[in-house]
């Protein structure tokens, strides 16, 4: 239903793959004239994360990356600090399962049985267990300039994506300097960036110089798992939360909402900010890339 | 930051408050152009809900109306079926928990309790529990004028919420015919909609003749949860998951998609659509209306 976008001059490590078989589907509908017509839908699946015997939650995610989004998720939910940890990572498709497997017994597992035997539902816990790991941290040091922000946003809208396809999604982009590196997908916007997650981890990347892209908005779980990976700024073309903002000032994490064409609002860590570029030079967003499909 | 809206025609049993004190706070930044600032933005808040006894899950929300939210969880996940099993729901502020209380013990305290003790998280088992619920239902007869559509559209976009005054939050609103009737909004478009369940289900509303209208994407936790509820007319401005797509057509469930201005698309139940309206007659939105900082 939309155009094809300009193909951008980028160089990602991974990029959106619309063309993918598996992640789409054809179905049939009427449009508001009463037209029959064809219209690509975002596939969207179960996919249950296992820490060894433990079973830990069912994610809903369009089924991409399955071993990223489960090391990431455990990463980001401090159940997993570093890629050595861990012995083996199987999916199994047909299961709809991810086993993530590690040399030896976490503290996580003692911890998730003894929670899960007194009252009910781990992830409470877990949240405030997140909480507790981030709350003394501090983001390092780190500058950005404005520039790098328009360019970030104007190189990640004209990249072809699942959303350009088919709406209905989110993405998580981390990036260095001006250049978007790995962009990932997902129904889920705390997939996306436990995608990203789980590709950092068992890639060894240093999160101190990143820039972290998110079309999802600024709540106390994107900053916490922004904080967890370490990465001192996060950028978003959505709003805030105030928990959001509250814990970003509390860790000194650079937040930076609301980005769409020239406009941007910062909240939190502007210290950060080097202003290099006049916004009056900068276009607003074309319609094209407002992003309307993907609440 | 936005215009005020103009005063809508339209008498809501409950509408939205945005100058509620509690659900948005001041906070000071700077913008593009390096300008300090005040901006309101959303509260998030943890809110732990309890069944008897166990604990159920921890949901993050903007605060409002806490004892509906519990209630409508409950009833979409299909743990109470009526408000007679109900014999008090008791809300602490400080400990940030409501607890649901019934006249007799559930079978689903049971039922997680032994699910707990085998491994590890309930919700995975209780969304499956849902699709079985839902699975064999066929939801009543119905039928909606495009008319109604494109009039419920303008009056919910002219009504003054907490979207319009700090962005970054969704809505779902009850509708009658072309009337919205309950406008609940929250930072999670389903406790959003749990909102709506816990108000009908404490009202006794009947959902047969209803129309439910959302911010949010049309993924597969939004239909089964309108099917839950036994409303035959799902609608939103965000696009599809093809597991939303598919439950809607095993259950029967009027799916309307991408509702924007004039347009929309009908993915099912697209014979219950009479089309007395002429699209051409009805004007594009206005940008202030397209909500971008929801996501």
């Amino acid at each position: 239903m939309r155009k094809k976008p300009q193909k951008p001059r980028v160089n990602y490590l991974i990029a959106p793959n619309p063309q993918a078989p598996d992640l789409t589907r054809q179905v049939e509908g009427i449009d508001h004239t009463g037209r029959r017509g064809t219209y690509a839908v975002i596939e969207e699946r179960p996919l249950t994360i296992f820490l060894n015997a433990t079973e830990i939650v069912t994610a809903m995610t369009i089924g991409d990356y399955p071993e990223f989004l489960a090391l990431g998720f455990l990463f980001n939910q401090g159940m997993l600090s570093d890629v050595s940890e861990v012995s083996a990572v199987s999916f199994d498709h047909e299961l709809e399962t991810v086993v993530v497997r590690t040399t030896s017994q976490t503290d996580y597992e003692e911890k998730l049985g003894k929670r899960i035997r007194t009252s009910g539902c781990a992830l409470g816990t877990v949240f405030e267990d997140m909480f507790d790991l981030v709350a003394t941290r501090r983001l390092p040091a780190a500058s950005v300039r404005t520039s790098w922000l328009y360019e970030l946003s104007r190189k990640i809208n004209q990249t072809p994506s699942l959303y350009l396809a088919a709406g209905a999604i989110h993405g998580t982009v981390l990036c260095h300097r001006d250049s978007p590196l790995v962009y990932m997908e997902d129904v889920g916007r705390h997939n996306a960036v436990d995608k990203i997650a789980g590709w950092m981890m068992s890639n060894n990347v240093k999160p101190e110089d990143k820039i972290l892209y998110t079309t999802g908005r600024l709540t106390s779980e994107m900053v916490l798992k922004t904080a967890m990976m370490n990465i001192p700024i996060l950028v978003s073309r959505s709003g805030f939360t105030a928990w959001g903002v509250q814990i970003s000032r509390q860790v000194n994490l650079t937040l930076i909402g609301r980005m769409r064409g020239r406009r941007y609002i910062c909240l939190s860590g502007q210290d950060r900010l080097i202003a290099d570029s006049d916004p009056k030079g900068v276009p607003e967003e074309h319609s094209r890339h407002q992003r309307r499909g993907s609440r």
